[in-house]
C-alpha cells in the first residue's frame, strides 16, 4: 500500500470529525480549509484515501459523504498504539553517566543524621554511607538541566552548633534494577555536569563498577 | 510556529526510539532510512525540529545525539490525546435513517413468544409490540453493510406447529437517549436498505416521529 504521512493527516482530520463512527458530510473545500491546503490537493487526497480503501465515499445531490472504513480505522489505531507506547513510562527518563571517584564528601553528608533520617522517611530506604559519583557527558546534558528544573523530592536543610547544611533535591531512580536516588545539593556552586547517587547498597561493589565505566540511571521525575 | 505534518512524522519516529526518555545517538543517514527519505531531507528536518525547539541536538566526536524537549513532548502528547479521543467510543457507530410505515409485520413478529422471551433475556427489556422502520439513505449504506458483517446478538429461530421462524440478529442501540435494539432477520431476501428498531416504549410516539423524519441511531457493535 502506498500510504504517505500526508494521507494519514487527512484521515486523522476526518476521524476528528467522528468519521470512524458516522457518515460525515464534507465538501472538498471544507476539507481544504481544515487541513490548510488547496481545494485540488484536498480533493486528490480524498481520492487517494478512497482508492486505498481507507474511506468510503458517496456523492449525492446533497453533497459529498465520507466514512472511515475498518481498514482506515486499523491504520489510525496503529498510530494510537504508537503514541500510547511513547507515553507509557512518561514519568521516567534515562541518563547515562561516567563513574568517577569523589573526595569522600558524599560519605560525610549521607552519614549526617539530619539528612539520613529524611532519606529514610522520604525515599523509603536507609542509604549506604557513601555516594556513587557520575559525570554527565556533553550530549546528555539536556536531562541534567531538566533535573535542575524539576522539583524532585525536597530534603530540608538543617543546622548544628557549628554550621548550616543546605537543602538537597532528590529523585528516586534505578540503576541496573537496584533502587536508589539521585541527590543534588541546592547550593548554587554545585557543578552541573555531575550528580551523586545514593542507594541501600554500595553500588560500586554491587554492580562491579570502576572509574570510567558508564551506567544508565532510570530517573523517576 | 511553523510546524508541518512532516516534521511531526520525524518527531514521532524519534519518540519511537525512546528519545522522549533518553538521549539517542542517531546519524542523519540512519534517520533517513527510518523515514524513507533522502539523507539531505532527514538532515534538514532535524535542523527544523531543532530550530523550533522540539529537539535538543548535540554533535560530538562520537556522533549526533538527539533528545526530544518538553515542547516536543507536548506536541506529541496533543496527538496522543487526539487519537485517544478518536477511539474513545470505539464500539459505537451512528446511523441515520428515515422513518416510514411498515405493513404491521413487525408488530406480529415481536409479539411472538419465541422471539419475545429471547429479547427480554438477551437484550434486557420487554419490547413494545411493534417496530420503528427506518430506511437508510444511500450515503449511510456503509454502516448498514457493516451490520450485515457484524455478529450482533443472535436471536434463535424456532418452530410452531404451522411454520418456522428464522434467526434474527440484534444490536443494542440508543435513539435520542432511549434504549432499544436494531433487529435484522437473517433471511436472505430481507431488503438491505432498511432496518427495524424495537424498544421498551413506542418510539414513534415517545419521540414524536412521523413518516419522512430522520433519526440518528447510536448502535453498539
Amino acid at each position: 500500500m502506498l500510504l504517505t504521512y500526508e494521507m494519514l493527516e487527512v484521515l486523522k482530520s476526518l476521524a476528528m470529525m467522528n468519521a470512524t463512527r458516522k457518515v460525515v458530510k464534507i465538501s472538498s473545500k471544507e476539507l481544504a480549509e481544515r487541513i490548510g491546503q488547496s481545494l485540488q490537493t484536498a480533493a486528490r487526497k480524498l481520492k487517494e484515501l478512497e482508492d486505498e480503501g481507507l474511506i468510503d465515499r458517496t456523492l449525492t445531490k446533497d453533497g459529498q459523504f465520507v466514512v472511515i472504513t475498518e481498514k482506515g480505522k486499523q491504520l489510525l489505531y496503529k498510530e494510537y498504539m504508537d503514541y500510547k507506547k511513547i507515553f507509557e513510562d512518561e514519568g521516567t527518563i534515562k541518563i547515562k553517566g561516567e563513574v568517577f571517584s569523589g573526595v569522600g564528601e558524599g560519605r560525610y553528608y549521607v552519614s549526617l543524621d539530619g539528612y539520613r533520617k529524611q532519606f529514610k522517611e522520604k525515599l523509603g530506604f536507609e542509604p549506604y554511607p557513601g555516594t556513587l559519583n557520575l559525570r554527565i557527558p556533553k550530549e546528555q546534558m539536556y536531562f541534567r538541566r531538566r533535573l535542575d528544573e524539576e522539583r524532585g523530592i525536597l530534603i530540608d536543610g538543617f543546622s548544628t552548633e557549628d554550621r548550616t547544611f543546605g537543602e538537597v533535591k532528590a529523585f528516586k531512580c534505578r540503576i541496573n534494577g537496584i533502587e536508589g536516588a539521585i541527590v543534588i545539593p541546592k547550593r548554587t556552586h554545585y557543578p552541573s555536569e555531575i550528580f551523586e547517587v545514593i542507594s541501600p547498597v554500595k553500588l560500586r561493589d554491587k554492580l562491579g563498577l570502576k572509574d570510567g565505566d558508564f551506567v544508565e540511571v532510570e530517573v523517576i521525575l
